[in-house]
């Protein structure tokens, strides 16, 4: 009855697939440089890898990279390239307060769904959490854990394709779960690290005035960046807030105070 | 059928959370120094992020500081600052003797609630209580902490506006917990430690004469001064059941045991 | 229904508040020297300061000591010198063979009972105990933990006023728990210490004749003492049983056997 | 309806106290040497002290010695002499398989009973087993250990009498979990360790002949002797089953073999 | 009533025995070296034993190699070859989420149905993911290990004959749990590692034309060659995607980002 | 109603405890050497100790040794040869995927029937299965130890005899429970160490004609030879399904890959 609940209790609250992966793009892709457009080529060819009739069924992508990357968005986008007909996101969001139990019997519920479709996309967001992961102990859930290692290895039927997209941005704990040898490939996802980059996100949103931009541009020219787009995009939301003439210093010293723009002399 | 219970029985004992609020407010702010004015400052600009309709919908602050320093009553401060239509305090004090899974669901709740309104505000009060954290051990609710980590980085439904207040005395538990990445921002509230800071409360509370302040002045004079508001207002309390002519020495002497009040030349 | 229980089965076995304070009294208060007086001094002044109505509401003290050394008694003592209206006992003798829960639950309503009344004292004895704390591990109920860490610093509702009183033996293992800083004040209860303190019990009790105690003079004096009220009284009720001639020679030897009694060269 | 079984379906199976004390008693208190006689004379005395009036109304003493050397039959007869109307005894013969819990409310049952007596006297045998103490990890039931450091210690209501005979072969353990404190006395009971020891055992049980005996006593004249009558008895039986002439070198072979009998010189 | 759902629900879904077993050799059993050869005469020697009616009833055979190696198609392949009229798989993939005593109920369930056949045969896939193995702590379930360390041994009734193949790609794991020695016997498959292995995977495949597999010669010549079967299958798909001019290089390149293709002289 | 599930759905399946014997003993006891014949001689003396009138009516005796030595078998010849009219196996093959507490339970249950019957005979087979020994952590269910510390000492009611047999090949493990002092006596069953035992074992099984025992005797002259009789039954039956020419040579190869026949050079 747990299941039957959650069917009718939770899930009508948590939206359909399309609308989850919309929210988790509600930015949309910003193409901040050639990582962006990599990861969505190499997407492509795991998307027609599974498609094919004559390969094994089953192709499972690990997305990893640093906290606010851009994992889940990218991993949503994806999964909407795929234009699979069946689409399913298993994500820690919707399981807040599970038990362990139920949180294996939902995740499972989700590739048995899959399995009846012909061309299904499943997408597993922020593995860590799914996994209950908390550092001290440490501690995490074996029971997904286990669930896991045998469904990202789980052929479907015959005649059934799957591709499953993972995110995850402890790669390392997972590594030490034994869990990365279960997929068939790993993507990552880096945080932007380029003056170029940087001016990319603010010449796309509408924000920032050229000339603003151009302001900018002195305070980061030979700095070291290092920021992840969810991160930024959020600054920039911060530094919307203050009147025009505050905003780029604002923006500049927020960057500054979250370490994300440095004298390439430090560490 | 425990959520149930939770709001029939147990809720109306603990009151709304105008009420909760107010509670947490009864000896008011006392502006005692700068940091609290711009502890208050800050607080506004979030709420005015947290309310903007081209942001990202979710702005979580963590307030933290040590034991008595004020915190809860800020973070309820904030709170009525906000003036959004919907206020939810998550306090451990209404939880006592739950279990994790009641812990968590009753988390969740409040959440869930939150979404559905288009201005929220939650105040999330000592987390690590909420977190169960024994320092033997250590131990702590992974279930809670699985729940928050997600509940504080999870975008309310488009259209909808959250904000989180949280608090804390134990900042290096929560790092050690991978928490803190999960927070917009964060705010230090610090102990008072300057004569003037000590001055402007006894002359905001009623309860010594201007005379008897002037007494005291040369005991703190040069001495190096630590504490807490909430504790200051008690050792005030302590004294002020003495008879007029010990209240003074009463107050030092209290002070000095507490260790608020040191020479400068020790540690 | 486990609460339910509670009530009708196993608290009637137990006794009122004031049958229980009375038995922890049953062997009164014996005045055997400056430490006894000034505790009692102290707890009216924590009385007072509970009572008055400009103050924060809630006064919650530490009563502890070696074990034996009368703390029990002393805070019952304390409670019946309230005469609040409201008095409710707390100890892990009503709680035998209760699960975590059970406890936690019991404690908590004796405190949610104490918030509707205007006035109200609680006694919580042997915390230790109540903590189910295990010395191989160590173990302890962390769940009894975090309840009485919220229970003892969480205000009663506006306009009323309550008093918590609380036991130890085992301090060090409080301050571990970070438990000692929930405490308005601590009282330390001391073991008796001076040969004076050995002959004010001796002349209280009526069991030995004013030779017999001259008698004992002589192998106390220059020794160092150190006991516990409640040992010494059981110690003098083994002598006791002895016939008239045995009865000095015996109390000595077992404060000797108990390493109550001892020669000051001696670590 | 777990304690309603238990009355029902177990304890009569089990027997009544009288039979399980009989049957603690199968082979009588042999007085083997001055041991024997002055743990029965202190016994007596605390019998006294339990019965007495005037006294605290609880006397808790620990029975301990190394396995087999006739604790529990000990501790029986201590309760057959006292001649209490209530006599129970709390055995984990009695509890196998069952859960902390369930052995917990039984220990509780036993003592609730006997504080509806006026003279009662409860003998706990073997308290390392009742605390589940497993040696790897080590492992023990803190719930069992919690109520008996309560129960040793609560006093009965005003008027009712208790004395506690409780027994153990692994004082240290005990020591480790701070129980030793909870007693009012403990007795000693040691292994036989004298020649003349071993014969009063050989003379009293009417195996041997008076040649036979005769002809022991080359074999254990001037040797270590170190065994607890429990397991001398059961190698007397063992020897009886073989054929008349081969019982004396059976027995001396097997006390050596046991390490009961040793040249002085070794250690 | 699991158990009953287990059969009525979840077992249909997975299939019958020989559909599982057709699907663990989807892609047949290519002969790319006498390693392969070797393991299936042994499997028919066991096979023979394990028929033979003057034996002790039990073989049990344990397959263990790297990942990836081929371990359950070639135990599918000797239960095939076995013809027993009885044959059931036990695989984790069936019992995803399930609880231990799920886990084991229906490991025992299968063995108690062989029981009942004169010829039975058994395949325990993954032995590792069946104990619930997680290498962070490590964990397992004890309960599922002392159950197959039973199992492995049981002798099936008189007349009863039973074939056992269990996998793993964790032997040190296994014999650190002391599981080794339940087994009659253990066969190793071990990974691809020489040209000639390759190659005649490649020609065996219809995906690469003759010139193509020479143009790969080059490539492979004195290289150090590491590959699983299955690993180097899904090479073979991913490179097939591409146009013929960039199956060769693509999978080349692969082989060696996947560590497959060494300079002999490295490490 | 689990006790009552017991009774009804597995003993049966499991077999009387004569059928159970006899299973155990398929292969009978082959007179391998002097070892054989001490045990069972030892065994008839504890036998005729537990049936005497005149003794303790319980005796206990675990036979140890290496795994494949005889243990089971030797346990249930003497189980037999006691001609007790009450006999019960407690073996952990009935008890696959029992929680701690069913396990327990079944074996009291089975203590209990016996104390009903004037003489009885318990084996309980491969102690450290029923303890749930796992090597990793490691684990042990505590529950059963206790209940095993317990049943192996109680003596059964008056007028009752009891016998327990049990078996392990973790002697050590045992020990470290503090488990071997319950035991009234340790039988220890040895490996085959000597050529003379390999001989009777060869020629009492009818595998082999007396032309190729010779043909096998130069080929273990002067050898170290180690080997549990049901590993060396196992071998035989290996060797015996390949035809005639190759029998002696696989068997000697067979053994010398399993280590129990080596130079006597060798460690
Ligand atoms: N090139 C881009 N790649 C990814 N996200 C982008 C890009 N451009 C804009 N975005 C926006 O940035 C945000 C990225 O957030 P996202 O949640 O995907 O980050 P994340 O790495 O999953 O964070 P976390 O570590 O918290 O899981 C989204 O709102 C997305 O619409
Ligand atoms: N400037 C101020 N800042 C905060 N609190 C103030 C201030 N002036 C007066 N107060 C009063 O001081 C008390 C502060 O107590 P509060 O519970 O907020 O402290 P806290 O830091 O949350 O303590 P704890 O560490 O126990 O959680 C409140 O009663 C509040 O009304
Ligand atoms: N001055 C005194 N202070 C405390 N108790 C006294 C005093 N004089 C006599 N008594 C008697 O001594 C006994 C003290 O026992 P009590 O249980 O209070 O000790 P305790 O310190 O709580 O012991 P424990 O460490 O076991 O909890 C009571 O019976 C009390 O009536
Ligand atoms: N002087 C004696 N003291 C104690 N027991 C005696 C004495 N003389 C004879 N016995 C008999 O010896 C046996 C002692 O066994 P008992 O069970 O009391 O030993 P124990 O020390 O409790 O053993 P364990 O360590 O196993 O608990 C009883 O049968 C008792 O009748
Ligand atoms: N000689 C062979 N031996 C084994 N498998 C082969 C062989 N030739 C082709 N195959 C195919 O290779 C695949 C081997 O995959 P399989 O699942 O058996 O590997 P595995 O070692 O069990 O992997 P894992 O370590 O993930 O359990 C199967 O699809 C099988 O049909
Ligand atoms: N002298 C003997 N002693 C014991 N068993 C013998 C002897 N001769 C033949 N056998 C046969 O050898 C087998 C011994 O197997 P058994 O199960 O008793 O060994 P075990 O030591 O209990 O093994 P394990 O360590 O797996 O529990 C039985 O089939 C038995 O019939
Ligand atoms: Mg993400
Ligand atoms: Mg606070
Ligand atoms: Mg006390
Ligand atoms: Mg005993
Ligand atoms: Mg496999
Ligand atoms: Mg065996």
């Amino acid at each position: 009855d747990f299941l039957h609940a959650l069917e009718h209790d939770i899930k009508p609250a948590f939206g359909t697939a399309q609308e989850i992966l919309n929210q988790f793009l509600t930015r949309g892709i910003i193409n901040w440089g050639p990582p962006v457009a990599n990861i969505l080529e190499d997407g492509m060819l795991f998307i027609q890898q599974a498609r094919a009739t004559d390969t094994s069924g089953l192709v499972s992508v690990l997305i990893e990279g640093p906290p606010n990357a851009g994992k889940t968005a990218l991993a949503a986008q994806l999964a909407k390239n795929s234009d699979f007909p069946f689409v399913k996101v298993c994500s820690p969001e919707e399981m807040v307060g599970f038990t362990e139990t139920a949180k294996c019997l939902h995740i499972r519920k989700v590739f048995d769904d899959a399995y009846r479709s012909t061309l299904s996309c499943i997408l597993v967001d922020n593995i860590e959490r799914l996994l209950d992961y908390g550092p001290i102990g440490p501690r995490y859930s074996n029971l997904t854990l286990q669930a896991l290692l045998v469904l990202l290895k789980k052929q479907p039927p015959p005649g059934k394709k799957l591709l499953v997209l993972c995110t995850t941005s402890r790669r390392q704990v997972l590594e030490d779960m034994e869990m990365l040898s279960a997929f068939t490939a790993i993507l990552h996802v880096p945080n932007l690290s380029k003056a170029d980059h940087l001016r990319n996100v603010l010449e796309t949103t509408d924000v920032f005035s050229h000339q603003e931009i151009k302001a900018i541009e002195p305070h980061i020219h030979g700095k070291r960046i290092f920021i992840g787009i969810k991160k930024l995009l959020a600054l920039i939301d911060m530094a919307r807030q203050m009147d025009e003439r505050q905003r780029v210093i604002k923006l500049i010293s927020k960057l500054e105070e979250d370490g994300a723009l440095e004298d390439p002399g430090m560490a």
